[in-house]
């Protein structure tokens, strides 16, 4: 958890629970400030944005909305009823991790950012697209490699600072298909997802907060039915993902902000979400 | 809910549901290209808004987060733990109105627009935050008038097209005090709300498209109590509404966009939502 010249006595008086909260780079202010240095982020004018268009990356939840387990994870009922009381009002019971939704850091980690623990303007960030569907088409294994974001970037240039990258892999028009969990009879998942080399390589070489796939697992579905090497990894370093996410097929590669409205819930691991586009 | 010199026999071969869902002003325009007129809406260009900074308005949802009604509304489960499984999720149990949440048309209606059925266009609009804490302050059954519309309309310009007016009454820094459901021996609560000659005149002679509470009623305490006659007339025009938003202290009384990220829950009448401001 040490970034590369720190002192070490500093990192380590630190609670990781504190450093996750705080966010790696107020966490890294700390340091400076113990050192008398000036956090180069506190000193940045605040960046400007312009959008005109506003789209939705939300499939609509329902009950039967496919989960990665097969389980059904999400249930309505209807206590109070315009026939009975001129009033209509719903009551939900969910697994956190269903429709499309957040998975914070606490999803795989012991003592990781829960949803209401991440700073809202960790939720509103650039968006980075990531088109592999071609490959994706013929292969339900296919994985994100750290190839497919240097080609993004020979394209578009670097990755913008503190964006999320996104997994177009197709899936997300699968909704209402076998494939869209991809289970075989053995019951393992054949869905695209990020390469645990592609964690690694933007967690160590590149400033990203979040990632997000339009399947229903960061870890390709076979990775994902044995040890979630990408959820460990990715959430366990205190950044976020969004599965299940749809849309991606109408924005550009970049230029798009996205928003992650996560639920604000005290604890929470994760959770359906609205996330939006601003173009 | 016919507009003013409109044809009656189109208004009423209509059906309800659908001009709800198209919104009135797509009912409006449906009726000009009957005429062969050209519906102004389709014509203007899109708006290109800015932002530098995002405020979460959203409060945290926990257990015991005050409720209406008294009752206890969202319960956590926590069927998968670290401890047990190396990974952290929970389920809930709530009721849709809990927390910082949404007023669908469907919640006051017989067939009015779920969360879903709203275009996310209409979610994302410029807000309008109207300052009435003094005299909520000193009288917990405090209304937003008319009146309060045109003072700050004598400052700020007309309200702002498609907007939403949320009412700033304090009532978001009194969460933790009994204040906040304002509760009485008879079971009455006392929070001030929205006027209901405010939704009508809004309805009648503003553009709006939502209003917002830092209360957990869009009536006031004492008359949703009763007969709630700020619910049935705004949503029931198919307009949207948001209860205990907070965070208003820091925005603009103009000039922020407001994002709310409503659940997306197919027949939903409303819900928590991730409310957010763009300034």
């Amino acid at each position: 958890m040490c970034p590369p010249n720190c002192l070490h006595s500093i990192c380590e008086n630190a609670s990781r629970r504190g450093l996750l909260k705080a966010g790696f780079g107020i966490g890294l202010a700390a340091v400076s400030a113990g050192l008398g240095l000036q956090p180069a982020r506190a000193a940045a004018p605040a960046q400007e944005h312009r959008f005109s268009k506003v789209h939705d990356l939300t499939h609509t939840l329902f009950e039967g909305f496919p989960t990665f387990s097969g389980e059904k994870w999400f249930t309505v009922e209807k206590p109070v009823t315009w026939e009975k009381d001129k009033v209509n009002l719903h009551r939900w019971t969910l697994m956190e991790h269903t429709g499309t939704h957040m998975d914070a850091p606490l999803h795989f980690s012991e003592n990781g950012m829960s949803v209401d623990m991440i700073d809202i303007a960790d939720l509103v960030v650039p968006l980075a697209v990531i088109d592999i569907r071609e490959r994706a088409a013929s292969d339900p294994d296919a994985a994100l490699t750290p190839d497919d974001i240097k080609a993004w970037e020979a394209v578009n240039g670097p990755l913008p600072e503190g964006c999320c990258v996104a997994m177009n892999s197709g899936w997300h028009a699968l909704l209402d298909s076998p494939k869209f969990t991809g289970r075989d009879a053995e019951g393992k998942n054949h869905t695209p997802g990020f390469h645990a080399e592609t964690a690694e390589f933007l967690i160590k070489e590149r400033s990203v907060k979040g990632i997000a796939v339009d399947t229903l697992s960061l870890d390709r579905g076979l990775a994902s039915s044995g040890d979630f090497p990408v959820h460990y990894q990715w959430l366990g370093s205190g950044r976020w993902g969004v599965e299940a996410i749809a849309g991606l097929d109408d924005l550009p590669a970049k230029g798009a902000m996205l928003v992650v409205a996560g639920p604000k819930v005290r604890g929470a691991t994760g959770g359906p979400s609205r996330i939006i586009a601003l173009v």
